[in-house]
């Protein structure tokens, strides 16, 4: 946690002074080491980023004056479409892509992801939020991405990913293309992922015909959780 | 496991058939789900790669007759000195790199790290090896990286480092520092990365002074798992 992200019912009055127990309130004890009068990298939802000066702290809460003045970090220009991957894959890749700077996810469906990860409790809107917050504090960033869920996969390639992906650079990560993942491209980039184990023919054909170019990195097959950093740091 | 990797006691003749039993056996049944006569990819340890024919498959164990003529793909020209990371965190970093393609990992001790970890079972040969090995089956390669403990900061970076970077690129990974990492360099690079809550300025002027020079990847603050891949990521 390099920032403490702050919400709106944080604070006790109209935007100066915050008062946190539970998670937050534990680190600044545990792991900063904090006392009354430190200064702690803070930053507000959705908004700008600043600095929280502790005014008091016992075992119940922390209480800090803000003031929030700094712009948040740029986000990538990318739109991360995602084959759902397996729970535990998910959750680390969700506080990954958020720490990242990815400010669009979407988790589609495609024949190699199992049918019962749609039914995941990872996937409830309480414990996307959480991951997408653990990488939103240990980027210091405080501006949510958002996640959507296209569990179709025919529909969603043939009448929702044209309308996404147009005026962007298009790929689609395929570790037996021809060509390799462009580096340092300066405009947008929609970016498909597919599932552990790869795509079947039928769905690069459709991505194809969607306007998607296959790329690779290489001839190493890497976990997703290590291609999406390399692919996102190769682009941007 | 994308490859089935075999060592040299693996082999019940003179090089053309293997018995397995355990894990990979375990693996071949139950996630590969495949038969007598069906073909796997293979590779030997620090050899060539190849195609194993299923002959026989029970309970006990898998038989194959093996032909090894593919070479491995290239390896990452970098070699890569890593702060010692809390154990969870190296035992995912030794398989990740080892995946990537790094074929030289060396361990080394500052400030931040904790003196608790170098006593961690995750450091024993064995331990490293079976990491390393998970790297490998993913990426399709056989080829082990070497792995080298340097448990005292200050003679590691004053007698032994010069002599590692000499004739490379010598980067050191520092959030705060003034230049961005280069991209796609074309030379051998000598990559240093920090431990969580990174370089104490004395540390990162003992490394500028053996001739290391500070870069980023922007504002961002990256966990070290997903750093590693940016960084490899952008150089390569």
């Amino acid at each position: 946690m390099n920032l403490i992200l702050l919400f709106e019912d944080d604070f006790t009055d109209n935007g100066k002074h915050v008062r946190l127990s539970g998670r937050r309130h534990k680190h600044v004890i545990e792991i900063c080491r904090a006392s009354v009068g430190d200064k702690l990298c803070v930053g507000l939802c959705n908004a700008k980023m600043g600095t929280g000066c502790i005014t008091a702290l016992d075992d119940d809460a922390l209480e800090m004056d803000v003031t929030l003045t700094e712009c948040t970090p740029p986000a990538l220009p990318v739109t991360l479409v995602l084959a759902l991957p397996r729970p535990i894959v998910l959750k680390r890749m969700l506080s990954l892509v958020s720490g990242m700077g990815v400010k669009r996810i979407i988790l589609f469906h495609s024949k190699r992801v199992e049918k019962s990860y749609w039914k995941s409790p990872v996937l409830k809107e309480e414990n996307i939020k959480k991951q997408l917050i653990l990488g939103l504090e240990q980027a210091k960033d405080t501006i949510f991405p958002k996640v959507e869920l296209q569990p179709l996969f025919k529909p969603f390639i043939e009448d929702v990913l044209a309308d996404i992906a147009k005026n962007t650079i298009s790929l689609v990560a395929h570790p037996q293309s021809a060509d390799p993942c462009p580096r340092y491209v300066h405009s947008h980039v929609t970016l498909v992922i597919g599932p552990e184990g790869g795509f079947i023919p039928y769905e690069i054909e459709k991505l194809i015909n969607a306007g998607f170019k296959p790329v690779h990195l290489g001839e190493r097959i890497l976990k997703v959780e290590t291609a999406v950093p390399a692919l996102l740091s190769r682009l941007f």
